[in-house]
């Protein structure tokens, strides 16, 4: 079985190289934070809602392995599941592939908090919690 | 006698370059931002507070011509020049070279109007024309 | 009739997003890098294979004129024109436009010149050159 | 004691932030290249030298941690020590804290292996090692 729920393609632009040929390694925190956004778009969750309610969920930690270079003009895969859980917070997995190929170029993941708009971190409701765990009991 | 009133420095980072092993294109129009705003403060203009005052200066127009390539780890200088001003919009002028060379590497401009805090053009007070005006009016 | 021949979409993350809200400036020559690879690819001729076979096609001229901010969230369309081409270089123009709305957010132009890989500007050949010929005879 | 000895500054710009008004979180990782490479000029030794002499230390592991934003304008401070050296790899931790304020914003840290030019590991010479072991005795 498989944890990752959700696939986002990326194409490698020259502005994602860097003078080594391959993907600039803050790049993929970028590529994250857009697989994630279309996860829940694709979950019924448009996060921009999220927030115009009320709801911001900022990234408190982020972590990056980088096991093999993308390059220029590959397009990959951006592969998201979710980890734990809880009222406080919740953490992402991410996994970069080759189109085709199944050779994890990249993983990491991210703990986000639930914060209001004033900035004060704040408890997931019961509702916004089942979304979440309904979401990370699906598989592919 | 030289337009060029303000000199700022940039080391080029990996983060800057492409794999051409030059800074990418873009990353110029951050180093612009960068060299005004400097440029602004060491003439007094702390150009935050200006926003904090109700006055937003957004870039309306940018060109850049890329002459000769800016390699990695490479000190280079943004040379900062006002060019015309009038109550709805200014312009300012850039030439990156290297540290010590005179051979203009980059050059370019943007145009800035002014804003109000809700969007709206507004114009500039008489008192920030004779700012600028007098920028305008030194040399180095 | 629109001299517009391909249409890129980019969905706006926060990290091209600045503190006033809107895309940051220099994001945009980003979107027409990927828009123009795109367009070339659509028209059957794929950026990074030119680079295989000796030909590199830097960017010599950036322009953009910001005329409506663009936002968070939005989904937005990156068209793209061929404009004057001639055997030492050839211009590409963008509008940048909401999804469905056609006001005209951004527009800009990149120009291009020809270039082997030791960064010696060469003329295009007839074959090149016919083939962004042919393109710029296209309408949709 | 103090683990962290060295300290690079940083001014946030436009170009940093994002629409919640602080800075983009992976552009930390940008600073803390910066911050590594003056670190390593500062102690003698010039990364870009250390590639031409077919030494790469590409970043195999990046980790953030966001304790407190920080916003437009201010000037940081990125400091950075030697964390776990071995012949193999080799952690740098940094922080990041306002220009006179102790709190700690950001910390993090990136972990690198050495590499030749053809992208193949190799096991750092004794007097690199020695290079960073006697940088991670020091103190300020």
């Amino acid at each position: 079985m498989d944890k990752f729920i959700h696939t986002y393609f990326v194409r490698v632009r020259y502005a994602d190289t860097d003078q080594m040929g391959v993907v600039y390694h803050a790049r993929y925190l970028e590529w994250f934070e857009a697989a994630r956004t279309e996860m829940l778009r694709d979950m019924g969750m448009v996060y921009k809602q999220l927030e115009q309610s009320g709801i911001y969920m900022p990234v408190v930690e982020a972590y990056c392995r980088y096991r093999k270079p993308v390059k220029y003009d590959e397009l990959v895969r951006v592969r998201t599941a979710l980890g734990d859980i809880s009222r406080s917070k919740i953490r992402l997995d991410y996994e970069v592939q080759g189109e085709r190929d199944e050779t994890v170029r990249v993983e990491g993941y991210t703990v986000h908090c639930f914060m209001d708009e004033s900035g004060k971190p704040r408890r997931a409701s019961q509702e916004l919690l089942s979304f979440f765990q309904n979401i990370s009991c699906l598989s592919i």
